[in-house]
């Protein structure tokens, strides 16, 4: 299947002004997860929008910020789509350093700025419109779409995976069609058909009711020293994970994955460059890191804290250690065997005075190579961009993908291209180039002819 | 020898006030070695001091507070006895928790407030007044007395090895008596034989120049495990140093020793009730607690610090870690011994990422059972409180003994009775009893009897 470009371009010109208009308004509407702050307003604003469509909209509660869902196309299509986008935006903080107001669309020499205009409305909105642009130029929708958009990604979706799971028979799906993302600092798109998990888990152990003078150490326990212990369990000086059990649970990499990891373009030397840095981990060569980077479970200290740390020595045994680890997790590992396998490794080893608190995590997302849904990107990517995409076969950062594919069982595609290298998610001045905001368009009506028409 | 204890006695009765009246002079110079706030003139109000006495009196400068040195007595006396003691008090802090000035010497309900009352003010002026009334009631001094007054004891005394082992020569002596000391909470009089010594280090590892994205952690290196693999080198999870060659020098026991640290009485009990413990370290006896707690050397994590410490999760690859340790040695252990070692154990295994700073140490003191000092304080002790002391073979905590007793080859002992179980040193409200201030005149003298009239 294939659709009328030039009356889709057409289309997106004629009402140009409307559809930053309306870009302006989702802007315009705070909706920030951390705080809660205007994310009914922007649920409400977004199913809206969806109804205009001619979509059946939900507006799903949760115990944080409601879940939009809304389907739409053919109930009799022969493939159904899954979109995935979120609503809710960073905090604007540091606000001092933006140049525009955050929550204000303000157009400057061919870029749009403001907060989530890249981080995730220009994405979820351009792909609605995209599809208004379709029904009126092209007719019926060609594949059935379910659309879900939750308002929580930025505080790590703690309530999405329920929300699937209570609706799984609901969100069946051919493909999932991820969030969005961008072009990297060579130009090129950056797509991906899965992401690593997350665990993350704060290690505590007390010793004394006080810090002691340190003359007492040899009778009393140093809780510094219990963690330290535990921790070099965990991981040798090799940097090889030694948790019992924990690399049984990853999946291996056929020839075909390897080979699309050889394949990703990575600025070594500028990396190193910019991090200060003579060599990676262990001297390890620059393929030999990508491959690392992109495949491998991890478990990294991101803090840790005991005692007496400011200036000059003082001699005490400290009364607690804390330390907080992050396990990023590949398939087929999931945060609950990271969280489970690391009790029972300490326990078995003694550790049992070592507490471990649950602070957030998410299972790993990883698709077949060759799933439809890549297929209709990349041919997506060469009809918008003339480019074929750079293809992760994951990304070694983590987001909510495994509800909506993994733990569903759909192929999942990351894909769109709103964020250029200097788009500063996260940061003041989030911006994106306004001829990507139209051409994300575009890409979606591709993705969707594709996705009808490709063989299975 | 003896001496005439009526006369001596009644010499302190005539001049209750005088005595008093100096140590309120003594108490209202501030001297506070931390910020040298009138170190200068505290010296030379003890040099003065003491050329009442007839001594020959020195202030040598250092780099830091000058040590006053005084000699006097026979000079062909038979027996030559050094004394240390210091000038310098802890700082005032916190100032609003007084209830008296800190600086004025102030007497109520039977005891005296002020800083330095009990460290280490009054055991040096008792001494001295004891002195007086010696040569006032008794004539010639039985022994020849060098009189090592520092001015940098609550700073670790960075200057006086280096004072010492310049004028070793001038330093010879048949024993040392340390600055004083107290009742323990059974009111005991604890003297000891030594202590053990310290070196204290910071160690630090970098890694990128800037806190990372956790996600590069498998081709970065992390210096928080970094940090934790070296320590898990040092001491493995049973608590037993595997720092190489560290026990090697560790001098052993014999019986008469162990004999002593068995009969040390402690308060097991209500020091784990205190701390809030169930148990010693390994659920160690607490007879097995006492023998560690005084015979082993350690290896400490004071602190410990990298990357994100506060609320919730943040994923981040640190880009420094930090960690503080003291050693506390035994003989014959000694700074420089701990700090080459470490360096070396550290190399051994490719820790040279690495870096040892020195923040400062002090060699253990060791005497032998039995020497001229020690018998001449038990004596001594039983002449003035009809009472046995408590014997450490060493303390655990430390202090600059090193250098004037094991450096120069000389029996020290550790003795003295100002302090009670609530005097505060080092806290606001430092107080001694007015009673214990002039029972250390009669110790001081029944000392200098014994130790000039027992075999040797």
């Amino acid at each position: 299947m294939s659709y009328q470009t030039d009356a889709f371009n057409a289309y997106l010109d004629e009402h140009r002004d409307r559809f930053l208009d309306e870009f302006g308004q989702f802007i315009g509407q705070p909706s920030v997860a951390a705080d809660a702050r205007g994310v009914q307003q922007m649920a409400e604003i977004v199913a809206q929008r969806f109804r205009r469509l001619g979509a059946d909209v939900t507006i799903y509660p949760t115990p944080g910020s409601p879940v939009v869902y809304a389907e739409l196309g053919p109930r009799d299509a022969a493939r159904t789509l899954m979109i995935y986008n979120h609503y809710d935006v960073q905090p604007e903080d540091p606000v001092e350093l933006w140049e525009t107001p955050p929550f204000e669309m303000v157009v400057k020499d061919g870029l749009i700025f403001g907060r989530g205009v890249a981080d995730d409305k220009g994405e979820l909105l351009s792909r609605i419109q995209a599809v208004e642009a379709w029904q009126q130029t092209q007719g019926e929708l060609p594949v059935r779409i379910k659309w879900v958009v939750e308002g929580e990604e930025e505080t790590g979706s703690p309530n999405l995976e329920a929300w699937v799971r209570a609706h799984a028979e609901m969100l069946r799906a051919d493909g999932t069609l991820w969030e969005g993302g961008g072009y990297d600092e060579a130009d090129r798109p950056m797509f991906g058909l899965g992401c690593k998990g997350i665990a993350y888990f704060e290690l505590r152990c007390t010793g004394p009711n006080q810090d002691l003078h340190s003359s007492y150490a040899p009778m009393v326990k140093n809780p510094a020293w219990r963690l330290v212990w535990a921790l070099s369990t965990l991981k040798d000086a090799g940097d090889n994970i030694t948790l019992d059990g924990y690399l049984d649970h990853v999946a291996p990499l056929g020839d075909e994955e390897w080979a699309a990891i050889d394949a990703i373009p990575m600025e070594f030397e500028a990396m190193r460059r910019r991090w200060g840095l003579d060599a990676w981990l262990n001297d390890m060569t620059d393929e030999a890191a990508r491959r690392r980077y992109i495949s491998e479970p991890t478990i990294t200290i991101c803090g840790i804290h005991s005692g007496y740390t400011g200036d000059g020595s003082k001699t005490v045994l400290p009364a607690e250690a804390m330390v907080k680890l992050d396990f990023r997790l590949v398939a087929n590992l999931t945060p609950k065997i990271a969280q489970e396998l690391l009790r029972q490794h300490l326990d078995r080893r003694g550790f049992t005075d070592i507490s471990i608190t649950w602070l957030g995590g998410e299972g790993p997302a990883r698709s077949p190579v060759n799933s439809l849904p890549e297929r209709a990107a990349r041919a997506a990517s060469l009809d918008t961009w003339q480019k074929e995409p750079v293809m992760y076969p994951w990304f070694a950062g983590s987001g909510p993908m495994y509800s909506l594919s993994t733990l569903l069982d759909i192929p999942v595609i990351f894909a769109g291209c709103t964020w250029h290298p200097n788009t500063r998610i996260h940061s003041p001045n989030e911006n994106i180039l306004m001829r990507d905001y139209f051409d994300s368009m575009r890409f979606t009506a591709a993705f969707l002819a594709h996705f009808a028409a490709l063989e299975a």
